[in-house]
């Protein structure tokens, strides 16, 4: 019998499974489960009819290109979309600038692996995406947390960690950011905020990786003017800005993009040859004509007051259900609520409750770095239909009040 | 104006992009080029209108998770299809044995990432598919040559190399192997040699990574016994064993597959989920109803003979166009001839000369890791239609008469 921990690398031995996708698993096994736990978009909503009609016209044969090997850096006509794309956003990029990567996930393991050495640190936020904290860790990066405000990072206690980092002789590679409607929590951090983490990494000269999958899935059209990507005020070329369509076309194309200074994006291209040489032809040739036949922008403002819809579908099942018990500051756009349970109350501790409920969502603890968040829940209403919604928070809130009268209950 | 050279980690330092995958950008660059530089499938037998009719049907709406995020280790249909063809090539696994990946080049990248510490020792043959050694060099491996002989890699140097490297205390991870029609060679590793290298791995305690893109491609019926794979004979469990679907349905999709021990399979599945959450799910679920509907198996015969036909035209034309210069062993399958020019040309030197006759080829000394192998190129004939071979090949010809007679010129 061959040991097989023998043979695997430092990496191999320390890399572990996502929560996210672990309670994907545990969920597949329970029939008629409820799930809150991953950040799906809405199949419903995707254009059945017009990628159909998309991909039959693609596979008519005028284009032998379309089932074969095709460059790293993407698909030709994609990138100049992307250009568009990012313009509209307030991003100017040159064609050198741009890199199609197999979903925001390879971004991430790109930029990593490209950045860091073992031991370098990273600045994530506490919460951060558990995703991006796989990535860096899978580089073994040493994950570095930093507090968030009520509109963002803390940037006093960011200074503090910086120079902290600095003092004891570290290297800082970058601070990973998700400025609209953060994975976990939600959250928006203010215009001001953004330009004055721009001038803080400057000064401590870091790099900004900034990850914005969700910045087109605001709930107030108010607020379409606050989700301006920090890359669009980069004047120095100090953001390297990931964005997707998972979020608004659909995640099973893997189709997302980075942009970045090119010097950045040339070897990101060479890192993405030998990580899987190049996206899907089929899947780029999909978003593209979606795009172009403006497929995606006919979309997005019908993805909005959907996901709006089922948030306030959510927030009004969780305060119904369970009031008083749940703590959470209103998302204005995105997939997530982020909850805080009871102090005492543990969502982990909690998971075996709410299986045998028929509910799942994600626990807090995976998303912070430094050990916290136990108290914290990560509900997702982006996938479930509004009535399973309903159905499923109230699964969850006879867990919670099970739980909070157990844990306060005289002698216990 | 920001240095990024100063952010890059060691190994985004000495990342270097694929020798084939530039002459794909240098070609792309120059009108009415004949191109036998990648290896890529030839389109106009891609089964468009099946797979049309396939995506048609995917798409109606009734399976909502068709464009959604799937589970990281495969599509589950897909999965079981994986467990027959394993079957039909003489391989048993169970589920828990096989992972789908985004082509077999992320298999590389993430069998790389889960085994090698920087400096550790991966043996390659002289020469060796590119795209391995750039996943492995990714890690930082310290890549290790071996000769091959007519039948495959030299066992006697092979004990030879792993003696050398124990002797040094070197930590040696595995063997990278392709033992059908290699790339870049078209050799075929005889069965006694087979068998006799997983003994040589066993006995030196290192694993073997198999990997098998063209065992269904060979050209003589007869010889479809003699690509057995090396794994259908891995008793103890020493066998990382990868294939694709890219040369025999489409590269397009980046659908293909690791059968490993169980062990092994629940890291790389932990690799992927940080590489890239999951492979395409229109792709897998294509790929799926190809097997299923019997497409891929009525394919591959036409296929085989298609091949085979082209590689008869390249040959033809070489023997006509240059008489005597060029030196090649027959393939017996896959895409590629391997030619040796005389002995003092170089097939770096000669490149120039054959983009001004716009024909492009890859020269042989970036498969190999040790520096040599410069007077030898790959030629790929799968792709380009039998005419554009003949045209091609002329064009060469007059390159490599005109290099040969320069070379051998009085006075020079």
């Amino acid at each position: 019998m061959i040991d097989y921990d023998a043979y695997l690398s430092r990496a191999g031995v320390s890399m572990q499974g996502s929560a996210i996708r672990k309670m994907g698993v545990v969920a597949a096994g329970i029939p008629d489960i409820i799930s809150f736990a991953p950040g799906y978009p809405d199949p419903t909503v995707f254009a059945w009819e017009e990628l159909r009609e998309i991909v039959s016209s693609l596979l008519d044969g005028h284009d032998p290109n379309a089932l074969q090997y095709g460059p790293t850096r993407g698909h030709t006509p994609l990138l100049g979309a992307l250009l568009e794309i990012l313009a509209s956003r307030g991003i100017r990029c040159g064609a050198d600038q741009v890199l199609v990567t197999t979903g925001s996930q390879q971004g991430l393991d790109l930029v990593a692996r490209i950045l860091c050495d073992p031991g370098d640190a990273v600045i994530v936020e506490l919460p951060a995406y558990t995703g991006a904290i796989a990535a860096f860790k899978d580089v073994q990066a040493d994950l570095v947390g930093v507090r968030q405000q009520q509109d963002g990072v803390d940037l006093d206690h960011l200074e503090d960690v910086l120079a902290g980092l600095k003092q004891r002789g570290r290297r800082v590679r970058c601070i990973y950011i998700v400025p609209n409607f953060q994975n976990p929590t939600g959250m928006l951090i203010s215009l001001e905020k953004r330009r004055r983490l721009l001038a803080v990494a400057a000064r401590h000269n870091v790099l900004i990786v900034e990850d914005d999958p969700y910045g087109d899935l605001y709930f107030n059209d108010a607020d379409a003017t606050l989700t301006r990507p920090i890359k669009a005020d980069d004047d120095e070329g100090r953001v390297i800005y990931l964005s997707s369509f998972s979020k608004t076309l659909a995640p099973g194309f893997r189709v997302a993009w980075i942009a970045a200074p090119a010097a950045l994006v040339a070897k990101l291209d060479t890192a993405k040859q030998a990580a899987d040489l190049c996206t899907g032809s089929l899947d780029q040739r999909i978003v593209y004509e979606a795009w172009v036949r403006g497929v995606l922008a006919r979309r997005v403002p019908e993805l909005r007051s959907r996901y709006r819809y089922k948030k306030t579908v959510m927030e009004d099942a969780m305060r119904a259900g369970m009031p008083g018990l749940l703590r959470w500051q209103e998302p204005r756009g995105g997939f997530f609520i982020w909850a805080a349970l009871p102090e005492h109350l543990s969502g982990d501790a909690m998971l075996q409750a709410a299986l045998a409920e028929r509910v799942v969502y994600v626990a807090g603890a995976a998303f912070f770095v430094d050990g916290s968040g136990r108290n914290l829940i990560r509900l997702s209403f982006s996938a479930p239909a509004p009535d399973v919604i309903v159905e499923g928070i109230r699964r969850l809130a006879r867990v919670v009040r099970t739980a909070a009268e157990a844990s306060t209950a005289p002698g216990v």
